[in-house]
């Protein structure tokens, strides 16, 4: 694959991931940085994340082969929409949204003729932001998702998935609503439940909170407007999932209530199970 | 601080890091070690974690000048009383266990006179386990917990204090009930978090699980038997612990059931705050 072109829209931890992934493999010609932060995206230039910044949306997109709009899941469709009437025939936009569905149907029918849109979400992050923290392995070895729908050519979901490929990613195809479904479990639920825990620590106990509550909470330090946002485009499969966590909190409470030793060390057994085939 | 002969007995993740620590910084003359797995005891001997393994819990301890039962908690106060008969006056007990009051409970009055038992809790482990992982420099900079109670004498105390930080760690004094209470809401309710979301994810989204579901459910790796018995021991702390928990989770529950996207990201922002109060 080859970019003319490549318009990273949000240049933070991730955009400016995949700014540094695409330098250092060639993809693009030329990369144009945009977004609402003149700041952010100076520095990011500065360190040479993108080649050139551009302020206005509509500009940076307009001359983009290939766009991606790694914002806020609540600002994607708005931009997508906002910039993609001024694209050339044959412009690929996609995104590194957590939430697919909403994004998706909120497209659905607004686009150009000639522009697609492919909806993709790379699995790689972490708690840091900002274009200072990004890293040109960021994607490698890591899964990211992409989600055709019936509106979505077969040509651009190759492409899609060729881009995702050339910065080192491994990529799955899955349906916006499969993707949600399962994301809201093996990542919203699990930034709840990391807040859950986090907000319960009293400052005189900080002290005491050594690796164990370190490591399960230390997804709760990422931004609340940016999960603010995912939780309610997600809002549905979210609590799906919350409910699901509440049954497996509720018997290992019957288990401790009832002092049932050998149910709880089935919990615990079940889990460790689960855990250990994930390796570290 | 000097010791003629330290004792260990259980010579796991804890117990053989006590040994290597100790030889670094040359603590006592001869470090034995003990336990009921002869395989795992000839390990750490040959490992280098203690200078000599002695098979019977009796004679190890009999020969003690300092002895440290870094043993699963159900298994220290038995182990205490067994092994305390034989010791010469002015020996030292001490443990590494998880839990503190129901220990101290159980060897009330049960020691000979002039030996001291005093408990301890070193907040530094891991979901590894076994000699091969332990480090000389596991404590380093960790706290480590010493509960005196109305029956330790200020001597006993200084020195298990003295012990601790002659491995490298800090010492802060509790009693083993505030011990208990604390630990329940900063390692013991994290466990139970962690198993009840790890148990929550099906095989085929293994591959979706990324670095933040692999940190907040990384501590579920841990023993199951280990963990049956921590909560066995601190019921009560642990049972209040899940009611502070799963209170806060209600909260969430509450703000996805009404789109309050306010509430919600209040608590999102609160835990934040102490999430980075705490550092990574």
């Amino acid at each position: 694959m080859r970019i003319g072109t490549l318009t990273i829209v949000g240049v933070g931890l991730i955009g400016g991931s995949i700014g540094l992934a695409a330098r250092r493999v060639g993809l693009a010609d030329c990369i144009l940085g945009t977004g609402r932060n003149a700041a952010s995206l100076e520095t990011a230039r500065r360190l040479g994340r993108v080649d050139e910044v551009v302020l206005g949306l509509g500009d940076a997109v307009r001359r983009a082969d290939v766009a991606v709009f790694c914002t806020p899941v609540d600002a994607i469709a708005g931009q997508v929409v906002e910039s993609a009437c001024g694209c050339k025939e044959g412009t690929l936009l996609t995104d590194a949204g957590s939430t697919k569905a909403d994004i998706l149907r909120a497209l659905d029918g607004r686009l150009p003729h000639g522009v697609d849109f492919v909806g993709s979400h790379p699995l790689a992050g972490s708690e840091k932001q900002g274009p200072e923290h990004a890293t040109a392995d960021l994607f490698v070895g890591r899964l990211a998702i992409v989600t055709p729908t019936r509106a979505t050519s077969d040509a651009a979901v190759a492409r899609t998935v060729q881009f995702w490929q050339a910065l080192g990613a491994r990529v799955r195809l899955m349906s916006p609503e499969e993707h949600d479904r399962a994301l809201a479990l093996t990542s919203h639920l699990p930034h709840l439940v990391a807040s859950a825990l986090a907000g319960l620590l009293p400052p005189e106990l900080r002290d005491l909170a050594a690796t164990g509550f370190r490591d399960t909470t230390r997804i709760a330090a990422g931004d609340p407007g940016l999960w603010t946002a995912i939780f309610a485009h997600n809002r549905d499969a979210v609590r799906e999932a919350l409910a699901r966590f509440e049954d497996r909190i509720a018997a290992f409470r019957d288990a401790l209530d009832t002092a049932d030793r050998l149910g709880l060390a089935d919990l615990l057994t079940q889990a460790k199970k689960v855990r250990d085939a994930l390796g570290s």
